[in-house]
């Protein structure tokens, strides 16, 4: 697993060469290597990249377009931009797997739904319970214990479940043209935040290794969380109430209150990222929207109008008035995931 | 823990610098100058000092202390902490301002409490009025408009308002000391966050050129928002509902759902800073503590354990079971505030 790096590293790593490890200076020739290099090599060439490169060269060198380093906000949406969420959201697969992992625990589940029909295999009943079926398996998993113990389950579960139609680790299902995006980025004195419907508590843990995205930087749904001495020590219970839903209208909600500065790069994919697309786009000055759209059904799954999981309408009905890119998956991608 | 990176990032990062910015390789001397430069001018040589370079030195080379960069993380308390806070804090005294601004609009307020008497001078019966007053002060003046529309009254306030007693533009009522200390820390791979009970966005306007914190850095109070489109923008209204009180027990609360992570270095001066202080010093490895005890009645105000504002009892009660560094500000500090 290829590791990014974060700002405080960045600082390390920009520092500590120049004073201590520097090598004599660089031929012409290296030079010339490194400028020929090409930063987004999964990308096809194509109008998205040339796009794509055309906003962080305006942004970063000196014109009307410049935008300095403090501003250099870029967020992006988690499921089906950074990483799969086909079949089902990979939070959900982690929601089943702790149900069967609770059930002996809960004898009474065999009886209640939607944790029976979950048990028994039967995912129809349960989606046919809606948002409220899922907020209660939510609820009795994500809850009643401390932050630091559901880390620890999250990590447990991040670094062994398995997807069920690629074999493929779900944290090994990461968009390979997304991960250099968000170096691309970085190494233009962005910062890169996911703002995602998930959970807040189940994406921190790993989005630092997977995404090079600290856990500070990670805005999401959440419950609430209570203060609480417990044997000497302070501790986080997680407790079964809704704090805050990061979806639809609520992004860019999310993106003032945990990162207070509208972004100038956005990416999403389905019609959930369409308000923070939008507060992105109206913003003044040079602005990017990006829209990932699921085009590919051989290397991944074709879906926007006709999914309710990620689904794209409006996004893609209003692509031209915000001047959005709209990705085009099997066309613009070299690679999806890493072999 | 060494953290890897990919060889395109590290291309990157390592050869940038060093081809277009790096100075000639130092010589042997300016590397002792280095080595001898004092991080903490602004400290006196004590107890204070000592313990705050033993700790980074500590975790930031190899050994059994030793915490990773992803893991430097430091809470700074903002009033009291960072700059002053007597004798109001200084955002009741951009309240007071922006009430007196307001008055001619709201002819009503002339028979209103706590609106009638603040505009009449009379604060003993504003103060009479308990939170409730303020809350009312602060709802009437901080909501009703978008968030760029208040993040500019803040900004316009900041660059003018002036300290009655010192004459000194509120933002420079800042603790040089502290600015040193946040400057020394970053230095050393940590990120400084502000965990303050007041209002988030009355601090992420100026933080960034004050403290050198960005906006996304910022833990506060905060009040609910709600995006709508006006005339083709996104916006975010600020309503007249309370969201999160980031004070006491909602401290840690308020860290682990911006930052999502235990502190290792956390100060504060108030007994409002207490639950986070705790939550940090009892997480496990090194942790440092600290509390700014106001001491010095000439250079600033001395108060403690019977003041209202600032009020410190328990945190001095507790400091030696915590092993908290109290920095006795009269003796500590060479410098208060920037002359």
């Amino acid at each position: 697993m290829k590791r990014k790096i974060n700002t405080a590293t960045l600082t390390l790593f920009l520092l500590v060469p120049c004073l201590f490890r520097c090598q004599p200076p660089q031929t012409e020739t290296s030079q010339t290597e490194i400028a020929n290099t090409d930063p987004l090599p999964s990308w096809n060439e194509g109008e998205s990249k040339k796009a794509i490169m055309d906003f962080v060269g305006r942004t970063t060198t000196a014109g009307v377009d410049f935008i300095p380093v403090v501003d250099r906000i870029a967020c992006f949406d988690n499921d089906g931009t950074l990483w799969g969420e086909q079949p089902i959201y990979f939070q959900l697969a982690f929601t089943i797997d702790r149900v069967k992992a609770m059930a002996p625990a809960h004898p009474e589940w065999k009886a209640k739904q939607p944790f029976k029909a979950l048990l028994e295999g039967d995912m129809k009943t349960v989606m046919a319970g809606g948002e409220h079926a899922l907020l209660q398996l939510v609820m009795a998993t994500h809850a009643g214990m401390t932050t630091d113990a559901f880390a620890q389950i999250v990590r447990d579960w991040i670094n062994t479940a398995k997807h069920p139609t690629t074999g493929k680790l779900y944290k090994e299902m990461v968009y390979q043209p997304m991960l250099a995006l968000l170096n691309y980025l970085r190494a233009n004195g962005y910062r890169t935040f996911i703002v995602s419907g998930g959970g807040v508590d189940f994406m921190r843990p790993w989005t630092e290794e997977v995404y090079g995205i600290p856990a500070d930087q990670v805005v999401g749904s959440s419950g609430k969380v209570k203060y609480e001495v417990i044997n000497g020590k302070g501790n986080l219970i997680k407790l079964q109430e809704l704090n805050f839903i990061d979806d639809k209208e609520g992004k860019p909600v999310g993106i003032h209150q945990y990162i207070g500065k509208r972004p100038v790069f956005t990416v999403g994919n389905s019609d959930g990222d369409y308000a923070m697309l939008q507060y992105t786009s109206t913003g003044n000055g040079p602005r990017f929207g990006m829209i990932i759209h699921h085009t590919d059904s051989i290397r991944e799954v074709y879906y926007d109008r006709q999914s309710s999981i990620g689904h794209l309408e409006k996004g893609l009905d209003d692509a031209a008035l915000y001047n959005w890119t709209v990705v085009d998956m099997m066309n613009d991608w070299k690679e999806v995931y890493k072999n």
